[in-house]
């Protein structure tokens, strides 16, 4: 139950910081990836040692996929992790209408405007292979280094999500995407899918990938 | 006594840095979110093996609730943050008055311009509550991580200022709100009661859900 | 075979977080320089402990003076350091097609518009020399870190780079440069002999500079 | 002799790097003071296992004080320092001449035109005191923690000069102003001492304190 928790809070946190940075805080490109990315950071020092500190779905499918999480808890991790983006979009929300804030803010909900969805789907699918790429190595017991892995992953979120904020906004994550989506509706919901399905393939690659690396030796 | 001075000097660094940095500095946004965050993370690098480095008056009350702290020195260390933060915010007014500054610059005092005072209790109560929790769970026996837990609450504090800023302007410690509310006066002065209780409040819930984490064990 | 793809991989996202933060998130001047940084910092602790995490061959000739990389290995490492490179250039230019970039955009190519080519070589040399100084020393056994070399590691390339920007656009590294220019070509191929042979020069002397100090002890 | 070289390459590196982001780099606030900042944290994981690490005149002020530093080593490392902040100064001016830049920009040196003599000499005495006493308890045996003492060094540097740019420039360290000093001549010379003598009123008492404080122990 605590680990589960864990993740909720966890992916709450994430959402919270990362998208209240886009929508109520308004800030710069280089504060919202940090934002992003050191989110993770500080809450895989909080909870990682009770959970593991996932926080994003394709994560813990890659966990599933190279058994370092039982197909039953990454199914409650997942849910977890859907139920905190969620309330933190909803909370985001709340204090959003507090402000008076234009309906266009938004909810810092991930699009792609500017590019074709073929092109969305291999960019996040190749975001998301890097990022979960690094993870597994840097939680590694071969390679990986306990007390510097949480910088190392927040620094690989929060700089992979500054570059994608011009094609796709970032999410690397089907949770976080999840959140904002169902608030903002329209085309960031018309578009989920894409931010549901190419994390998944991103980080399969990236478990097989990790595997060839030595990350489960 | 050496840890009632540590307490001191740490909040005195923490609103020296901080509010110096939005009033003299006028930094932007993500500048103002890493120099209060960072102080802490530094002071707790300083003196936290003396005091356990608090430097935040709810911190300290939840450090009570859950027995890591006890009353007398609790209340020692509150008193040493108050002076603390005062002595920062009547050093830097001596520093604005030297540069002629315009008296609208005022002193980094935390107010709630654009939204209610009960929605300012609520965000200020549920991010203090984050915070608290991150900094039982990090310094923890169990799950903590005693060489990187002053980073990791120092980008906790940091990045959720950095959404508070437009909302509340992200207190999360009666102490830290009190210096510049006494020199600044009028509103902030008139809203500090919700720098007061709303992090009170977060914390002591942070005290309990941290402990049925494990954050006590 | 693990050890170059971790040098290709390394590479890789060097260029791809680097570049990609020049041409498609058009950041500011930190943001570059810690992007590039960074990108050492994160894959170092990814790949590190596969291949010692050069990504730079500057870096792998300095190795293989001082015999810290053999020299099999050394070819082989800077061979997959120029296709890391050459792929993420490539893989940039498809999602700069996609969003319809001005060819002005460029890819993140180094030259030195606004110097000679001696003061250019002459930089880049230094500033390699700096960088490969740090690296040397912070790695070594006598007097480095293991836990924060990459931290080390990242800063110096980050601000290095900073101030290079406005004078060669920092590169530091033959393998980075290469792969912006061959798709840029013009002015940045015809000036890459400054970015092959200055690092080289400048890490050369560090390798011996740093025997000196006791990197090797 | 490589520990009097460790500590002319440290002040090397923090006066290019720091007055470089401010001159050729045109840095922002933030970008301004990690870069100082962050200089010294590099430098101090490079070659603080070889000397300790002060690049900083004041601080060897203090640790002679202390008795952490032999009266004959602390002579060496201030010629060795005021060394290398004057080649450091020479450099970035040779590569300005190179760039053409108008004489306006510089050379990063320190001075407080908007405030009077004695108040820069108490802003530089009162953020050295606190740099020096964050070292001395960071590096002590009792209370400092070897692995991130050059963190919390570093930022503590560079969120004290974040907020000392608009009043004194932040120098905490006669060595980093005499290197621009003597190039940029005029107000900036005729006002080095303030530079000369405040930042080791401000060691010196933080010698002091750190002591009552435990840092010896």
């Amino acid at each position: 139950m605590r680990k589960y928790f864990a993740e909720f809070i966890g992916t709450f946190v994430l959402v919270f910081i990362g998208t209240g940075t886009v929508t109520i805080a308004k800030g710069g490109t280089l504060a919202i990836g940090l934002a992003f990315g050191l989110a993770v950071t500080l809450m895989a020092y909080a909870v990682g040692g009770v959970s593991g500190g996932n926080f994003n779905s394709a994560v813990s499918v890659a966990m599933m996929i190279n058994r370092r999480l039982s197909v039953k808890d990454g199914l409650f991790y997942i849910v977890s992790q859907f139920l905190g983006a969620t309330a933190a979009s909803a909370v985001l929300g709340f204090f959003k209408n507090a402000l008076d804030l234009p309906k266009s803010v938004g909810f810092g909900q991930t699009d792609f405007p500017k590019i074709s969805a073929g092109a969305a789907f291999t960019f996040e699918a190749l975001i998301t292979f890097l990022f979960v790429f690094v993870i597994l190595m840097v939680t590694s017991d071969k390679f990986g280094n306990a007390t510097m892995a949480p910088v190392a992953i927040g620094l690989a979120l929060g700089f992979l999500i500054i570059i994608a904020l011009n094609l796709t906004g970032g999410s690397l994550n089907p949770a976080r995407s999840f959140g904002p989506a169902i608030f903002a509706g329209g085309s960031a919901l018309a578009h989920y899918w894409v931010y549901l399905l190419a994390p998944v393939v991103g980080a399969a690659v990236a478990a097989f990938v990790g595997r060839w690396m030595g990350s489960e030796d």
